[in-house]
């Protein structure tokens, strides 16, 4: 293990955090509220761990998988405890537990929260809970890379290991430029959505924040009902970008360079269009009894159904009186995810299709047992090694999945709450049903339930191997 | 497709059946029981058409794996109407559905029931609904296969198709003597525990029928409470035997031959009752409360884990009472099952092994790109074809699973509910939990969840795909 370059990486990692929290430092300066100051005390931490560590330039630049493993669960860890540390100084959150749920759903963009009074925090605590999940959306080592010149292989294998999706596509020769190119696709979609909210007539603080959740496909609100209390207008333009957030954004490469055919070619983008509107259409009629009009209907269900699916988990209404129908798509919608390479989790709509597409091939290869068939994604043949570690991710998935409602079991609530408050965690969505509904929240769990469920949104948003890999000793071994 | 051959072997299914009704015939008989007609007629309608059938010996004897999978089918179906007629025609269930309901969770050992009060039927009906366990339990095209001499490759193409687990293994160099010695051991054991209940003190048509339930692991019983009234030595006798049932046969042929040692060393075995002592001891500590002595709730803690792992399903006590940590550990059990070559149902111990090792080997893989490990089971390398069935049986049971709960909750009823029905059909167990719990039945399901729920007690038997293929236009095309 070459652990220089891990410490010189999570040293930069810590650098970028304390740039990162000027912004809310700004706020705080804004609406002149003494909770800057710990924002101010948590940078400095971060700068005195930070420089020392990238002072020291690693010799050996080795970088193996294993390496890009270990650094990106660190780096998230480490993330992470930085980032609670204003909560708990402000004394917004007093336990830290809860503080570092709160900070983990924010970067792994899950926006599942243990607040119940989100509008008793200060502005600028408010502007760092959503921004955190605008940093992590992309992904903070996708970050580095744009900044950091590291030599080749390592860049591959930090993107691998932190990019959701069964298999990393370069767009550009270069991982660099690549990493450069959604960052900027990234920023540019970002601030479009701002100013359409503004030009909506939402303030300003509330289309920064709203737009960073939305972005990130995060969820964490500024308002105690979500976004219930926004205009129609400003709830369809949400509508309509966080399905965007939750497209492969391969697409939008594909529209850059105007290929436009290509773009609504990818399969994957496809069927993720298909699932939305057939959930959208069942859930209007079967859930119609709980709205005023047709018209509403179609409009909540729309906003729901792209909240869930693209994890992010922003709520309109409480889904959770809903009929049982509506109820149990919503839970499905929440496995299957957004699209890979976008900003949501979930087990990512290109696996499905794979999965899908690998059925219907076992299923062939038993009636003749001696035809050979390639699956094709996008017209081009499936590597045998993606299927298979697609299969054994669904696998892990399920296993992960059922120890943690096992462990979870232990707090006594009952089967509905434990079974969606694993699924909205481990896919990175924020509400489930019952207990930790749109109306409720995470602060019924105990401490040990809660760091279970911490471990899922770090496993769900690193997609389950490198978090796993830090408690195998074969990772530690030496060669 | 040939034809001939399958309408000659459905023939001879019908023949088998008409041959297994003359038991509840002598039931009646020695009960006196006008009720007896109704498999009089039964018998000569299953004649009228079995025996025209059979009387044409097909000339073309080709048969693929293909035949295989459509025979099965086909089989368990024709099978299941016939076997629902004596309910119809005693008045005993009045509407056509439910009837299959019955009998099509006697036939796949599910054991799940429609029926609010059991001791109002006759004594044929009960013998008859029992006896269908014991049919079903090791398979009647198995036993088809002890009679009836087919040619070559047809032997083990239908063994394939009807046997539980991810590969079938020969034990001795002909399938039709495999098929004999499984049989053997079967009615040996059976044998065994009739003698073991009578012992006990329990009256005869108790202890034959309780003792098909339990071999067929089926868990249909002939009182209300199911097994709760009968005295703790009969209880722990059913405990034992629930559990030998569900080991893999293979370990008896290993005794019988006296390789003790090789049958204490299969894997499978080993880990099924790992799970089996584990579950025990957690649910007795975390359910201890609702018992009067660690006795009693060790006992009944064994009981309820034998039979819902097993996926037999007799119940002692209301489990659904439970804490939430043993209920879903019961929840889990379910979906586990038993081993593969057992009578039980679910995923089989087997596929988990070789899923968690899989899993162990791509996280290793993932360490070292260029290792190349097999995955061994009993010492063998386990086949990579035999893995990637399995990795796809897993996800084709997810999809099965999560389609049927959301066919069934149009019915409303909470996701618990759901939930638990499918996965005491999909696995072949028996009750789930709340409204489907032990002490409530599946009459709460609309016709229509009732037909999704006997194809979910279908495709559990038959593991999916021989049920899913008769749905595959490519299984009807012309080669």
């Amino acid at each position: 293990m070459n652990y220089s370059i891990i410490f010189y990486i999570i040293g930069w990692i810590l650098n970028i955090e304390a740039a990162f929290m000027l912004l809310p430092c700004l706020t705080a300066l804004c609406y002149g509220e003494k909770e800057g100051f710990a924002f101010v005390a948590t940078i400095l931490l971060c700068l005195c761990i930070g420089i020392p560590l990238t002072l020291k330039k690693p010799k050996n630049r080795v970088f193996y998988l294993r390496e890009g493993f270990v650094t990106t669960s660190l780096s998230w860890l480490v993330l992470s405890c930085m980032g609670a540390l204003p909560f708990l100084l402000t004394g917004s959150i007093t336990h830290p537990i809860d503080a570092l749920f709160e900070t983990v759903s924010g970067f792994t963009t899950t926006g599942a929260s243990i607040l119940s009074d989100v509008e008793s925090l200060s502005h600028c605590i408010l502007f760092w809970r959503s921004f955190t999940h605008w940093i992590g959306g992309m992904g903070v080592l996708v970050f580095l890379l744009v900044l950091l010149p590291l030599s080749g292989g390592s860049h591959m294998n930090l993107m691998k290991a932190e990019s959701p999706g069964p298999s990393v596509s370069r767009l550009l020769p270069k991982v660099q430029s690549t990493a450069r190119l959604l960052y900027m696709i990234y920023i540019f979609m970002t601030v479009l959505l701002i100013v359409l909210l503004l030009l909506g007539g939402m303030p300003l603080f509330d289309a920064l924040t709203l737009s960073f959740g939305t972005a990130g496909t995060g969820g964490f609100g500024i308002k105690s009902d979500s976004i219930a209390s926004y205009r129609t207008y400003l709830q369809i333009v949400l509508t309509v970008f966080m399905i965007l957030f939750g497209v492969n954004f391969n697409a939008y490469f594909y529209i850059l360079i105007r290929k436009f055919r290509q773009a609504f070619q990818i399969e994957e983008v496809r069927a993720y269009l298909a699932i939305i509107l057939t959930a959208i259409l069942i859930i209007t009629f079967n859930a119609a009894g709980c709205f005023q009009s047709f018209g509403q209907a179609l409009q909540q269900t729309a906003f729901q159904v792209a909240s869930i699916i693209t994890t992010t988990g922003f709520t309109t209404t409480d889904f959770n009186i809903w009929p049982q129908t509506s109820r149990t798509i919503l839970v499905v919608l929440m496995c299957i995810g957004a699209c890979a390479g976008s900003t949501g989790g979930g087990i990512k709509v290109s696996r499905i299709v794979i999965v899908v597409k690998s059925i219907a091939k076992e299923m062939q290869q038993m009636l003749h047992p001696k035809s050979v068939k390639k699956i094709r994604l996008d017209g081009k043949p499936v590597e045998h090694e993606v299927i298979r570690s697609t299969n054994v991710f669904i696998v892990v998935y399920i296993l992960v999945f059922t120890t943690s409602v096992l462990l979870v079991s232990f707090d006594n609530l009952d089967l509905t709450t434990n079974f969606t408050a694993v699924s909205a965690t481990l896919n990175n969505i924020g509400p489930g049903l019952e207990l930790v509904g749109p109306m409720g929240n995470f602060s019924v769990f105990s401490g040990f339930s809660k760091l279970v469920l911490i471990f899922d949104m770090l496993a769900g948003r690193l997609e389950l191997f490198p978090l796993l890999l830090l408690f195998s000793k074969n990772t530690w071994k030496k060669f």
